[in-house]
């Protein structure tokens, strides 16, 4: 086994400032489409629904598909709808693995299954997917539906997976590669697929762009699992040890279990099992991570793919949309250290 | 206040043998769209989808889909995908009516939620109704998707509406419509609507079987409702007193008090936000409404547009499908006896 040595903090910090600034006049008309459409006569609706989308969210997913509009030069607005029916679908799913996870907290304020009960988190998220897909229709390409009804179901594949992995200590990278192309990737790059689509700029720019949202997806999700091992709840602003505590196979798991010592094995089944919840449990975990360098390697695998991320790009020229969507990809990685 | 004399049961028993037998083919090819869709290489998926697809359901909806195209004289096999999907998002809601009402029993066996688990149930529903668009998306009628994704938004909407009515005595006889038109009324008249989309046979023909399923839905919710407080067990196939013990202001509860002296009053106050939840308490409760008149003045409701579905068929010529449909609304209001 060769040691791994984590990779040197870039010079400046990366941000999405400049992607932010790329798609602010466009984001501008997402943000009118989205709360006109999380409107309804039933006043619980755009109140449990407003409480997720005006709460702070970074608009990732949108804002890609705007920024991948932008690379194409596309003018147009049809990607506003668009971009919020990916909004639409992602805090649907949000809405329901807060029930699926029982979760209390998400991005630092309690969630919504805890305001309002999980009933009307189920409902609500109905509603918001059903609202997605009306704006699909409205904007009328079929091309755009195919990716999108697919990748939902991928999406809800890939929750049922996941649900059927946890606690099962002998779940392996494979499997988790898979579960994280489903449950997050695959939005990642219907939104970025959906930019080529609309401004007509074929099937190669489609395949690029879709691998670039694919890879960056997975590079997100990566790093979302190491920060639940190694950060507080005010970064993260979700309950730091969530995974532990809810026995999620996640890679830095994975991969301490996999090259442990026999007692520390026995421990990760135990604590996967639910027999090992404490805070003392889960500092243990950490540093049986970090003495596996689980934590670094995985980082290194984000950048793996954060890399193909970049290298999908590569056909489209230079310019501030390229750079911002680069950036993008330094900025899902560099929210690990 | 006039006296409400039950309606005579009918000569023969009605039944829905005829709707059977005049889509028994079609049906056979929609079963086989259903069995092939509801797989996943994630065997919880069809496991649980299959629990309540192959339990027992009448199909009705999707077969109203096949009787309305028999109607139009439509010979091809584009309704059996779009068929196959009306049962999906129907099955999704299921499984989410479920987990929202933490229902143990449906059509006599327990309930996915019970077997499977919340969590489960809530992304197995996600998967049903994202394949129900998938479905859609390759028939490729932007019409049907429209006609199918607005009946999706105002299902959730009716149903969060329920959830926000649940407990509260003080909600009429107008909202109460309001909710089970959306619920359950709007993917009846979906279900009808797409058969003339397909056959192309025109405005009229859409508006007119709209308007049969649409009325014929709310028929039927209002005999369901009924049902809940005037049948046993088994006839039902769901916990007698459901709705009573869930606060639920269905139209016999809301006759029932707005009818009732100062004390009775009080009994359904207490008895909706859940303070009179006892065997005696629903005896009671069914005591009051016959003195009422709430369950038959309910059924004649049922009646009333039960009698609006069928004059929505004037304009089709006599025959099998037009006898088939007739029947159907009699079913639908003869389950109450």
């Amino acid at each position: 086994m060769t040691a791994t040595v984590l990779p040197l903090r870039p010079a400046r910090e990366p941000s999405l400032t400049a992607m932010v600034d790329l798609v602010a006049a466009d984001m501008n008309g997402v943000n009118a489409v989205i709360l006109e459409r999380m409107q309804s006569k039933v006043a619980l609706i755009p109140e449990l629904a407003g409480h997720l989308i005006a709460g702070g969210g970074k608009r990732m997913r949108p804002m890609l598909t705007l920024a991948s509009a932008a690379l194409l030069d596309y003018t147009g607005t049809r990607h506003h709808k668009l971009a919020a029916a990916v909004e639409f679908i992602h805090t649907a799913t949000l809405l329901h693995d807060d029930v699926v996870d029982g979760s209390g907290t998400r991005r630092g304020k309690r969630t919504a299954n805890i305001i309002w009960g999980n009933p009307a988190s189920v409902l609500v998220g109905d509603f918001l997917f059903s609202r997605a897909f009306e704006l699909m229709v409205e904007d009328g390409s079929l091309k755009v539906l195919k990716i999108l009804s697919n990748a939902s179901a991928v999406i809800a594949e890939g929750e049922v997976e996941q649900l059927t992995a946890q606690r099962r200590i002998d779940a392996g990278e494979e499997q988790y590669l898979t579960i994280i192309g489903a449950k997050t990737a695959a939005l990642f790059a219907a939104a970025c697929r959906v930019a080529p689509v609309v401004a007509e700029a074929g099937e190669d720019a489609e395949l690029a762009l879709d691998s670039y949202g694919r890879n960056l997806g997975i590079a997100f999700q990566l790093v979302d699992d190491v920060i639940d091992y190694a950060s507080d709840e005010q970064t993260m602003g979700k309950g730091v040890g969530d995974d532990f505590r809810d026995g999620k196979m996640t890679l830095p798991v994975i991969l301490a279990h996999a090259r442990g010592a026999p007692a520390d094995r026995a421990f990760w089944a135990a604590a996967m099992a639910g027999e090992r919840a404490t805070d003392a449990d889960l500092a243990h975990a950490i540093g049986l991570m970090r003495a596996t360098n689980a934590l670094a390697d995985t980082i290194e695998r984000a950048r793996h793919y954060g890399r193909r991320a970049i290298d999908a790009l590569a056909p489209f020229p230079a310019g501030k949309a390229k750079a911002a969507l680069t950036e993008a990809v330094e900025f899902a990685i560099a929210r690990a250290y």
